[in-house]
């Protein structure tokens, strides 16, 4: 008589324990070898350059994907791109139902129908609503964040509770959408909560992130001393910043213009489920041209240098619509997401080059954060004093610094795991017991590739060593008919065109030595030779070199 | 009867003005059209990834090595990479004599050893020592900085004095040589200082930017504290800091070990010219398996996270002399380099993961900067009293936030120059009176290339887009032989072998429909345009595609 396994309840990550963004959680309910499966977020995160070609990057969903007939759903947190970007590019693996508050709704279906993609099924929850899926009871708990609806899960099962809380501050004035549930959080840690799965985005910074609406009267003065045109640049999807710009804009009696797709997209989808009631229509950046400087305020994107956003083809004199002039002024109410400090430095540099006047959070107060100090972690473990934290959006750094914090919180056990780490939560003591594949995928044309793989190595070595290509063609006697034909990359400027009619003379001189009789193998491999052996003698590269061999 | 013109004098800035880094000054006197050429430091600077292969930059120097016979010197202010490193690099289209106070020229000394440059006359001078070359009289003050003899340069002619600082800070307390000479400075400003030529790095710094000393009681402590191996990672260049570790080390009865080719020369270079004398010979790595772990201090390499230094390889678990274990701390006694964050957080990130602690000056006072914040620009203003402020040494922001702080220090006319304006600075009103080549190159190989050539711009297309080879051959009836063959790069990933398939197939196509007739440019343009479009069609990327034609 074999004793049937009892239930576990399990914590995965797949992306987001090891890096701010690209989230993707897992909550795992039933028999160890095949329990249901709850996702919650499915985001991207954006390259920093160090990997040719990775401008968007997926988590690897390939453990999941294997076991979609026992995922019962996608639950998302928030509409920011690191907690949904993915689902565009994932869904079809998966093919689950996705579940989201009606701003993070609606934001998701202008992406997705952008994407072609119809047949989605969305199910719109309401916000502080409760709903079960399989052995999951779950209850959105609003939270304050720099986008509208953010919300916490708490996540009851059999085994105990869990509140994950996606990404989170209290900020006791957000200007758009309630604070924080304080009472949903303080009851939910009356009943017993087993563990807190939590941003550790700001675990470095002491006391608390701030408030939105302390911004007001800063941005109010910054705009008065302002005396031709003003630029704010900042994230689209902070509604409740267009809010307060929108506002220091109109105590300066300035008409607020918006530059850029993406905040055409977030002001459609905040005005459509019912935010920015009281605030004017935004005037369209076609119009701008006809106003007088010192009556406008344009609000763009590009805060972080993004080459193709509108604020970079304004500072390049290239937007079609908005141009400033020496004496106009430009403020980033925004934070700069680590690896874009140099593309920000050039945008700044190219404003300050025509005459415009740069303001940053760096020497006015023009932004404040949308995840948790140290002071707010301090008080979230207060208010739902888990047994358990385990922390996530963080990198490494991040989330051991957290455990830390979480331990003087009178939490017993903290846990850092990382993408691929399963984490049994109950029943037994919680421990990483597990470690499944996961990864990183990138956005390559119109698929996915993997981040490892040949797209990216062969990248690699052309940027590292340059590449090669010869073609060498042969009688049937074996002798070389014409000269070898050699195209390359990353090897050769202007004016160097000896370089490579040595290194032709060197696969001839090759070949002659391989002698007619050698096969294609032998031959491949003494151009090969040959290539790398010329190059590096004359440039000092050894290219990645590859043959055509053509017998007539 | 032509008027003969009289002489000018004037500063053009090559490199340097425009990037913190990348170093090149030349200062003209003599006939507008043929003045005399002195030049100022010869510095590379480092990539920030956003270039492919571009690492090491240098200045473009083509502007001077056209004018070399007219070229009577190149003065060194000190020994830093931004200052000096690109001389082995450009000294052979230049082949001027160098002048160094003797620590540069130890260094500069081992640099061209290392590159086999056996005969270029570096000529040593004295700190605070007077030598004419040409029409300059110039005079070395003494200031402060991150390395040893960091020299002004007083420049006399018969139009007036030039400050030009170097890099510098007025450090009360640098541990290593003496303070900055201010009764020199005064002295100059006495008799009238035309133009100084300053270092903006941290004119966005309020304050002073502290001293060395100040860093030794903290060292001390954060090193008590810990229980096991201490690792500390810095400036190889700085020898200040590392005398100010090594007596931080002894306080706490620890061994100094350094890790680091860098390290072994400067401490050769500083030990032969005078310099920690006092200081006990470091120990090699190869002995520090050996040592108690809480004996020793381990001076390393590596700060910026760059992969093949020492830290960066012990963190890895694959030094082949230094190991660190959980609860070993490592103290990053250094800044961030802009563009090096993200290499940074991944060295940190990997430290912490096994379990290793990080300090650094975010969290504890292990870092003081080596240039002058506001207040000390004030005071060097104060103190030479010149007519024209010439920032250099900053990108353009910098550059234009120091000459609105110099106008405020009473300073007549401050002038923006970026890389290629030449400013004449006398006779008549200062100003820029042209503009000439200049540029940037990259280290690429065994030579230079242009960071906007051919090199560049094909790896560039390579990484947007992929790149294909494709060899078609034909008969002599113009029929294809065979299959055309391919070779790809960052085009297709493993399991992708059917994309290719599919291209080939719609180049075979594409050649039947030219027919037989069709001669070589046809079959390239032909061949081209469907392997794109067979690319863009099934992976959405459309290739530079090059085509390699064989006729029998």
């Amino acid at each position: 008589m074999s004793r049937r396994p009892g239930n576990e309840l399990v914590f995965l990550p797949l992306g987001g324990a090891g890096e701010i963004g690209m989230n993707l959680n897992l909550y795992g309910f039933g028999p160890p070898d095949d329990p249901e499966w709850l996702m919650v977020d499915l985001g991207v995160t954006f390259g920093d350059g160090s990997i040719p070609r990775a401008d968007v990057i997926l988590p690897d969903p390939t453990f999941i994907a294997e076991r979609r007939d026992r995922l019962i759903g996608l639950v998302l947190t928030h509409a920011h791109e690191d907690h949904l970007g993915a689902v565009p590019y994932l869904w079809d693996r998966l093919r689950c139902p996705i579940y989201a508050t009606p701003f993070t709704a609606a934001i998701l279906d202008a992406k997705l129908r952008e994407a072609g993609l119809n047949k989605v099924p969305v199910k719109i929850v309401q916000l502080g609503s409760r709903f079960s899926l399989g052995p999951f009871d779950l209850e959105l708990i609003t939270l304050t964040h720099s986008i509208p609806e953010p919300n916490a899960i708490a996540i009851r099962t059999p085994l105990g509770a869990i509140l994950h809380t996606g990404d989170w501050k209290f900020d006791p004035d957000p200007v758009v959408g309630p604070v924080s549930d304080e009472a949903a959080l303080k009851a939910l840690g009356d009943d017993g909560v087993l563990a807190v799965v939590c941003d550790s985005t700001n675990v470095f910074e002491k006391g608390v992130s701030g408030s939105e609406a302390s911004l007001l009267e800063t941005l109010t003065k910054v705009i008065a001393d302002s005396p031709n045109r003003v630029a704010v640049a900042c994230f689209a999807s902070n509604v409740a910043r267009l809010e307060t710009i929108a506002r220091a804009a109109a105590a300066n009696d300035r008409t607020v213009v918006i530059a850029g797709r993406s905040l055409r997209r977030i002001e459609a989808a905040a005005r459509g489920t019912g935010y920015l009631q009281d605030t004017p229509a935004f005037v369209d950046e076609a119009d701008c041209g006809h106003m007088p400087r010192d009556k406008v305020l344009i609000i763009c994107t590009g805060s972080q240098g993004e080459p193709r956003a509108a604020l970079a083809r304004i500072a390049a004199g290239t937007h079609p619509n908005v141009a400033l002039e020496p004496g106009d002024r430009v403020i980033f109410s925004s934070r700069v997401i680590p690896g874009h400090e140099t593309s920000i430095a050039r945008l700044h540099n190219q404003l300050v080059r025509t005459g415009v006047d740069v303001i940053t959070w760096r020497d006015h107060d023009v932004h404040v954060s949308g995840h948790p100090c140290r002071d707010e972690l301090a008080h979230m473990y207060a208010l739902a004093r888990p047994k358990i934290a385990v922390p996530v959006h963080g990198e490494i750094r991040h989330l051991i610094e957290h455990a830390r914090l979480a331990k003087t919180c009178q939490v017993r056990t903290a846990i850092v795991a990382e993408n691929g780490s399963m984490v049994r939560l109950a029943p037994g003591r919680a421990e990483i017991v597990d470690t499944v594949p996961s990864g990183r995928l990138m956005v390559d044309g119109n698929r996915a590739v993997s981040i490892d793989g040949e797209v990216v190595r062969s990248l690699n070595r052309t940027i590292f060593q340059g590449s090669a290509v010869v073609t060498v063609v042969f009688d049937r006697k074996g002798r070389l008919v014409e000269s070898p034909m050699m195209s390359t990359t990353g090897l050769t400027d202007a004016g160097e065109d000896e370089v490579e009619s040595d290194v032709i003379a060197a696969i001839e001189t090759a070949i002659e030595k391989a002698g007619p009789l050698a096969h294609d193998e032998a031959i491949v491999e003494a151009v090969r030779i040959a290539t790398r052996r010329a190059f590096f003698a004359t440039i000092g590269k050894k290219p990645w070199t590859r043959v055509h061999v053509v017998r007539h």
